[in-house]
């Protein structure tokens, strides 16, 4: 009875705490962070039930892992890893302010996830499910992954589920010649493509203005939604012909990671819920403004807060 | 689906960090913490599916404590509250070292949960589930709750459950004639009855060792079982007549909030599966034993570390 | 000797550490919040000499209160409270950066201060006091605290004192018809009326600029000096007929909490020594301007910061 | 109308948390430690007025080690140092565990309270005090303060006050050969003389048990009270020629700096109200008792707490 | 110049604060730890130069590791791995305290130094070395490593230096059965061998009591000295047909890892400095006994605390 | 072998977390802080051979300075003070934010270093070193010092090495005119002076813009470069007659402590390696922007970062 399938995975996130630095700290914050599992969050803190499926190391690691998810209400189901190379990726990411750089390492070859097959996982929520969504970080991880994303997608799509990707590429795993060759053959199977300005002109070859990028994506691979976001500059939909925009709420700088992914679980929330798509990029642009106020990788809003956002009508201290 | 059902308040705890007073700490450590929802939480983690009932105040403290919750895999079905007057129950712990005892404080009077009555709660798990868990403090909390307390046993029981009560007696917030008023009247619809042998002596009038308080209660009231907690000088069960003893693990004094509902829910998690009474008492001790090297209320433990406990084969560090 | 005498309730405020969120955050930091005393901590770190008098749970924890407003030199006269229900008032805040706002989750009803008579209170500071000050929360939070109120300002008056009051209306408390009719019942034995532009609006009806409300309410009420405060623009005070403005000194939005309590602390620590109104509102504003930059509700400040920040000396780095 | 005053320097005190060693750490935790006040705290807590006489830098430092003394009830009359040279002493404490010991590095040289004259010092407090009280560490830490000592102590004397004095030996100051010599000059103006026993055997050449010492001492230069305080082997009072002994209280190992001097403001606390001797040492044994399970320097205790350590009813638990 | 050159994998070490578990901690502390480095800090610290040799990750975690090690006055002499590939070993440490266990998670596969060749490694401190030492952890990591220190050793030899050793043996690297195979081929190029009586029956199959083992393996492959390592039952050598024993000085549980390490490098500090056998182990059982006082895993002490503890003089506080 | 000798006092540094009081606080940062150790830390990061001098007392915090510089690659070359009146340096820093200031508490008179001669220190690395590198504060901390800088001046260029002088002039430890005095005598065996253009005025009498102050200071004394900072006007070298400026980088307000001294290791960095002025300049302008953005007194940077601040290249977040 899933609304929201989502499959990816999550890493453990350790980052010195205030602005220290990696090399200095002598402790790090722990947080949990994955593309899909951040769209999960978003979705069911915003109304969806969601379901996140991966594949975790049996130890503590792993099960702080799935702790952390579960305590936003999200459901997990995962393969319980208990092989002996069973490993948690993990990445260190320090917040520079400029003119130093943030600085992302990431720690996630050989994680337990990069073996799951799609018949490893347990599946179930598939069946039923309104949406089954993934990243092109899945598919970048290791060749088995590629299979295993394709497979579900294809399920998915199969058992009546709109299906959703996120390009996200990273030009930390793979070139955009390798990402482009992968990631094309997948876009058949999928309905909601969501592509940010620059990979699309880097990894898919567009180019022109935002609405021309979503044209010629939908020219090529024909998809439900073509969702192109813009940074600061906001962001584009393309459905049915039609194309809208929307323009970024105010926001600070202060904790950019998971911009993007809170910005596709808020679009979902409302989308999923047969809102009209304008309504849900204004879901997805208030929710991607708040996750730049809140620490750690999540998106830890309540409803009310969005419908604040978009209202205007926030209050700076209320008592 | 739920194997077993607890129902209760479930306070914030605050607790001054290291061994610093609370009077002159700056910040305290905050936790999350409830005798039916430590049972819950330890259940889980030995294999039961669980779930909590209550009623939480629609703030993100009352969210905070549903995260916690769900972290561990519980199951959280909850009112939530939006009344003005909502509120979330808190306690203040300090960790005392003799000769300085430690203190609680608690600050739990007018919570939202006071006023839950059986209608309001989303009661759906209990069809259908195997046990019902609740203690001695929910009652002593209110008057509706002591309503409320009744009622649920009464659907439980209904609905095929097997209903579980730990006394659980809390002197700030009765006397024991009150207490033993309350409680006796709810003994008939109860088959599983946890007492420790101070408060049956106290508030039940029963004498004798543990093994005579356990007849006298049987006798008197007729329960399936009755479990006889005797803090470090462990255990007695009384099964159909039957007594069965279980000393207790060796461990530390270092967290002691919490020892018996870890008990209780080791003890269910193999009693609820249809492993013999013996054998459940020893999950029971084991739990307890390792949640006192734990901080915080709740047992975050594995299955695999009560076996070891039990087993005698924890290394003392394994690489 | 007290040259002030503050009356009020002190509450223990938790906030989650850095820009974490009160859900998320496992340690919240505690500090020690309450309009008055937070007047009596400015004021006396100024060079009054001032008193607190409250009503306090006999516990670490209204010890905790007390002692934060001794260590900076307040004298703390108050009735400790032993009573079974004896409660400590808290608050819940949660500090935002746009576009998430600053949430405040009140904690204080039945707190032991809700149940202090004037004659409960050890009142021998207001002997020979030069003021008395208190504010529009006081009668907001119970029925016996309003007449204790009415009962303190009256004898403040009697004995020789000035009488200071500051609107503060809270919307959480109650409504503004409800605040209207209690507080324009106490205005007469008032002599000096602080009150944000914003509450004389929507509580006291007054329009026009600030100016205008000011002489509406002394024409109203008649008072010795009304000080309308208006946030970031500055203030007015009307003195004997005239009107004196006073523009805010640059400062920040970090800490904005008890900006206002720091204002009335700055003002009446001149005020009462004598110096002119024109004065005594540079050091309002100067005390306000530093208390944003200062983490907590209280303004820990030397009376030579004042200096510095009216005479625009302030070195960025000064070695 | 001080019942007790008391004179010496307070230092701020840097120890690493938990057992990190004072080279490695990045934080240090940051205390206010003085024999004097230490004492001043642990007799106000127990019920005296009791006020600090010493000299302060004027800075937030200095307003720091006030302040927190001030937090706790006492008066702190101090002359604010304001020349160039104004420095505050500090000492860094490293807590070890055997077979590490723990560091004591003293930084308190060239202080401001090493310059004070009984001119400079605020004492109107003395007039009319019931008891002065300072240790040997004071006149140890310079020429003028050897002299301010002796002076003070005859003020004392003559305005009617006890007179009382802890020799508190430290070898880091000065030998055993200079103490004797200044310290047996003041012995004269003295009532009550605290001493270790082992300070006795080293500095004060007195040899046999503690009770041979007590009559040794007081035989040579005529006490009111001797008590000789002998570690964990309890302590014995010597008055009118009368010896009273009291054992320990079981107490932990944790936090043992200040549990002399809480010892003795234990005993003050009582002796000065008129309260038996073996009453008053009683009380002294038990604030030391609780004192060592506090982190930091002073007896952050209630009244309450001494009674139960001495009635043997602390109970470990109590909800 | 260097007096001791080490070699081996040094990786970040994660534990949560306190007693806090893996699962639940929301930071971790971020420490060094590597068996060879580790000695080599202890040596250093003792009075040798030593140098540690290794290949590290170009990053800011890589020097981060370095940094530690320098900050003990240790020489880093390692190839800067900045290939795509690169990574940092590192492993997650729970403190457990019984009943609880203690919890290793290795997560050192693939870590840069695994692909390090003799001929990439920076090895002229080799030349004119007194000794050169690793452990059985280093061959156990990579094939590639297993050839390195051979190839090491043998360098080590030809140019003269002694060549320590020591077992080490780690199961859940390899099986007791590889691990002799490997091993015992290095035995030949080896002089000093170091090994855990539990380790020697284990892994090379010797029995009877620490002395029959020490002249087994002497018998076997000829060394020069033969370590064996009982735990809390002290250590016996075997040098030039002689044994020598030596109990274990009083020593904490407190922190446990890095105690055998520690052993090593205070022997190493006195045996390398031409001092006797017994004066070694005697340095080898101080260090290690302080070492299970001191948070993380290496010796962070100072030649006086050695002396002090063999000399039984440490005053538990000195001032 | 070392590139560059710095010599001078490093203070350990005490700062509240945050943005808290210095009086407020309960736990200060520990860093390690000197104008001339910054210098070398800075160089040392960005590839040259440096190596500090100076004198440090005996003691785990002075070991704690010395750790830190190591941890940098700096080699640490001091006189250890073992007398019973060694003493560290330290200072008290409370970053502010306006309207509130920053404040500096040196606590640096009698440190061990002020006793430091130059037959004292261990000065072999200035045999054969490229430059030495002091600055106005070691001249300005005692008489001895004073001499020790002369003499140390003249060994280095007698030796070969060029000498390196920044004014760096501090109120707090003496008067434009004495500091006139003493510098200007040491001028003529400088090199490479580098002064603030307030400096200049305020010390040196200079007037007109920075070129004109550069060559009246190279009229008068004869210097091989003259670099005349100019805080966020950038910065002026005038190098055998040529004037090159250099503007600043953008940089944060956040961490300005240090910012001077990480200009001087970054234009040293790349001086001594030959490189021209104009990029030695930038080199010390992006040194000193990026050091801006750390916390504590030390660049804690690689030479990478450097390279994309001057080529305009950090990208904000890289994944």
């Amino acid at each position: 009875m899933a609304d929201l399938v989502t499959f990816g995975e999550t890493m453990l996130r350790f980052s010195p705490p205030d602005e220290e630095r990696l090399e200095i700290a002598d402790q790090y914050d722990v947080d949990v962070a994955g593309a899909e599992s951040n769209v999960a969050v978003a979705a069911q803190r915003l109304g969806l039930e969601a379901t996140w499926l991966s594949k975790l190391p049996d130890s503590p690691i792993g099960r702080k892992v799935a702790g952390e998810l579960r305590s936003h209400g999200v459901s997990v189901d995962v393969v319980w890893d208990d092989s002996p190379e069973r490993r948690q990726g993990t990445y260190y990411l320090e917040q520079g302010r400029p003119p130093r750089g943030s600085e992302v390492i990431y720690d996630r070859a050989h994680a337990s996830v990069t073996t799951a097959t799609a018949d490893d996982l347990p599946t179930e929520a598939l069946e039923g499910a309104d949406c089954f969504h993934t990243t092109g970080i899945t598919p970048a991880l290791s060749a088995t992954l590629a299979t295993t994303t394709a497979e579900l997608l294809e399920r998915a799509g199969s058992s009546g589920a709109l299906t959703s990707f996120d390009v996200n590429f990273r030009s930390n795993l793979w070139t955009p010649t390798e990402a482009k060759e992968v990631l094309t053959e997948l876009f058949p199977a999928i309905d909601i493509l969501v592509v940010a300005e620059r990979d699309a002109r880097v990894v898919l070859d567009a180019d022109g203005d935002a609405e021309a990028i979503a044209r010629k994506l939908d020219d090529e691979y024909g998809f439900e939604v073509v969702l192109v976001t813009r940074g600061s500059d906001g962001a584009l939909a393309l459905s049915e012909g039609e194309a809208f925009t929307q323009p970024t709420y105010e926001a600070p700088d202060a904790y950019p990671v998971g911009t993007g992914d809170s910005f596709v679980g808020g679009f979902l929330s409302q989308y999923l819920q047969g809102e009209p798509v304008q309504k849900a990029l204004s879901w997805g642009a208030a929710t991607a403004a708040l996750k730049r106020s809140i620490p750690g990788d999540m998106a830890t809003i309540a409803v009310q807060e969005v419908r604040e956002v978009i209202g205007g009508t926030t209050e700076s201290l209320s008592r």
